[in-house]
């Protein structure tokens, strides 16, 4: 049976990376009062178009037993598809459920999408992605694109992972700046300038005149902005040493420097302002984000978001928001591909030993007494030799194993990372914090 | 948007009480030492497919783009369908990665799983299922059928619903029994008699002889047997009374006697062995598990398992298992229909109140210390008069509300639920812990 292309699956151990990453998402989520929620997995096929196009290649998914018609419908009427964000289907949540939430609505959400595409590095047929979003009903008030950059530079400053840079930028900067410059149509520069990552600028300087007709004036101005990158507000400066004004630069000036000074100062993440990030989608209205991982640039932003100032509408009210996807995968298949791995397969920080068969009972009591002070305790398959007892912890990294005693009084417990063996008494003996659960070596433990 | 039938979805209070439930299993199963793992969505059609026949409903997944040839496979050569359940994935997991896997392999698998059945109570198209399984390669020793057992036992025991029975038997017992009263075909006795909950005894009598070829005295042994049930090993006894021998029957016997005493004691689950449980399928091969809900027996079973010989072979190695399967969502959605609900729909147990925009830097600093000692907080939206930031919190069950104060010296906290406002300090006040988290009223409050 060959593994499927673009379905990554992990191996005990690996998984435990995940859970470790996952389990530190979603404590700075819901320390912060986000809420979490799933959607199901299918949308109908057109919920999941924009503009009567299929941009994304969606999985439609069909019963095989359905009693189908031409058009790919079967007999519920409804062609369904896979969702390939989180975001269409928040969407289509918040109108259905608008009358039973409370705005604004902080949600997080984790779970796996799924995309037709031709996998490569990085990009998977199935994955998994963790969403924050706040949204409003009929306004969202700015502060909130502070709040979401300052929660997700939280969530990436725990991470177990090579450094990160979360770059934060603002459309009405852009837009602003090249309306100062005298150039109609933005949206046809944005583009042009997002691919500064894989293209020189001297390339994009001739795009720029080429396919949106700019001046080489105009050109030179647009890639000097896309140029300007500072960790503080100085960015503010060196756009207004380039001599451009308008009213809506003003405003996106103020607001970039407002989230980009709000969200540093989380030790653990860099966050910069940096006037190359645009985002394609024609959505975002104002902060936009991305993110690079150190060593690994070539997947490209692994948490991106931004604002936007109607995330769905109902006939009556907009829900505007502002929100920040993380590719779980995208950033975690790559590492674990690298050796990045939990120190144990399981997560049992003890083995209770087995002295014959007919002591299971006995060591199955010393493992329940331990796992009511919460410390995760297996008891050993078979009555073999020690030194196999021990060799069946080692293979699964469990740090501790439990010799139970003829009374009371004898037991004694070893470290088998260092061969200490020591008497524990049953009632108060716990393993050290750091051995209670599966973790990461840090990179200078797992190359010693 | 219409809801689409079959796919439930929750509201946040109502995600939280599924939180409180997975949150739950997954401490048992750990604690207990079972390994976490997921598998990919999707399988090969063929992998789904038992015996040459689609015996279930399943899902065929495709790309909206993909060339397609009359077969029904894309180009890359795989038909695809989501998996309609945990053990199929688990079974090629096993086999896939059996060189990387240490055995006994005990796993826990909390995932979606997706059936193209019609609709109806208790039945979904899209549902979470949480499984425990422990495999060996070439063997599993007799005493992981207790521990997977006392394992669920204590999961089932800890969860907010009413009361759960685990209903253990022995398909030892049963065929031991029929091939004891002269019976040739067991196999075709056990579907009769799994049959008692929905008909009489008497309409199972008469199946047993026109379907079964059963003479009316056989028929009426079975039925006996059906009848048998004890919270202790004196179903033997009841048993040996009805005067059949056979060695698989005593074998049967002594195992499900160990497994009944194994398995109870714990409190709050009531576990008996209840010899009507067969078990539909043919894989199982010595226990099984059913469970039912009071007040919801109309559900069926809602977690199910047993032993089974051969989970899986790759012509080397057979991978025999005991395993057990919870269907989350059937548990969860009748009983939250019904009204079971969380206390909030957000994690925050603190509202920091706002006195003007100006105030907000103070109160997210506030909000900031609290969240670095494990206390999940928001900041109030928007400086509404404080009747107004008070309902806020109300609406959505945040229990206290914290007033910053001009000076380091006056903050104070009120218990919205009370009504009492006490002076407190920013560097030691935290809520009582019943308060941390999202909480589900016991039924006596939610009706108080």
């Amino acid at each position: 049976m060959a593994k499927l292309s673009g379905f990554p699956e992990f191996l005990p151990a690996e998984r435990n990376v995940e859970l470790v990453v996952l389990d530190h998402l979603r404590s700075v989520f819901e320390l912060h009062g986000f809420a979490s929620i799933e959607t199901r997995a299918v949308e109908p096929v057109e919920h999941l178009l924009r503009k009567g196009e299929i941009d994304k290649e969606v999985y439609t998914v069909r019963r095989i037993h359905a009693t189908e018609d031409p058009t790919g419908h079967d007999r519920t009427g409804d062609a369904l598809a896979l969702h390939f964000d989180l975001t269409v289907p928040f969407a289509r949540y918040v109108v259905e459920n608008a009358g039973h939430l409370e705005f604004p609505f902080r949600r997080y959400q984790i779970q796996r999408v799924w995309r037709g595409e031709r996998p490569q590095q990085g990009r998977f047929r199935e994955f998994t992605q963790a969403d924050i979003d706040i949204v409003g009903r009929g306004e969202l008030a700015f502060h909130f694109d502070v709040e979401i950059a300052r929660v997700m530079a939280e969530a990436l400053a725990g991470l177990p992972v090579p450094a990160l840079t979360l770059q934060i930028s603002n459309r009405k900067v852009l837009e602003g700046f090249y309306r100062g410059l005298g150039i109609d149509e933005p949206t046809a520069v944005m583009p042009i300038v997002d691919k500064l990552d894989k293209i020189s600028g001297e390339k994009v300087l001739e795009l720029l005149q080429t396919d949106a007709g700019l001046t080489r004036d105009q050109a030179a101005q647009c890639l000097g902005l896309a140029e300007i990158t500072s960790s503080d507000d100085s960015f503010v400066a060196a756009v207004r040493a380039l001599g451009v004004r308008h009213p809506l630069l003003d405003e996106g000036l103020e607001e970039l420097a407002v989230v980009v000074t709000g969200a540093a100062g989380t030790p653990g993440v860099t966050v910069v302002a940096d006037l190359r990030i645009a985002r394609g989608l024609d959505y975002y209205t104002g902060t936009v984000f991305e993110t690079r991982m150190a060593g690994y640039e070539h997947l490209g932003s692994i948490c991106s978001g931004g604002r936007y100032d109607e995330l769905a509408t109902d006939g009556k009210s907009t829900y505007p928001g502002v929100g920040i996807s993380l590719g779980v995968s995208r950033l975690l298949v790559p590492l674990i591909a690298d050796g990045l791995t939990a120190d144990r397969s399981v997560p049992s920080a003890v083995l209770v030993a087995l002295v014959d068969e007919d002591g299971r009972a006995e060591s199955n009591d010393i493992a329940h007494m331990l796992r009511a002070r919460g410390i995760p305790t297996e008891v050993a398959a078979a009555p073999q030799k020690f030194g196999k007892q021990i060799r069946y912890a080692e293979r699964r990294g469990i740090p501790f194993v439990w010799f139970p005693a003829a009374d009371d009084a004898g037991h004694q417990v070893k470290d088998i990372r260092t061969g200490d063996q020591v008497d524990a008494d049953l009632a108060t003996w716990a393993p050290p914090a750091e051995d209670l659960r599966p973790r990461i070596p840090s990179s200078q433990e797992q190359h010693s």
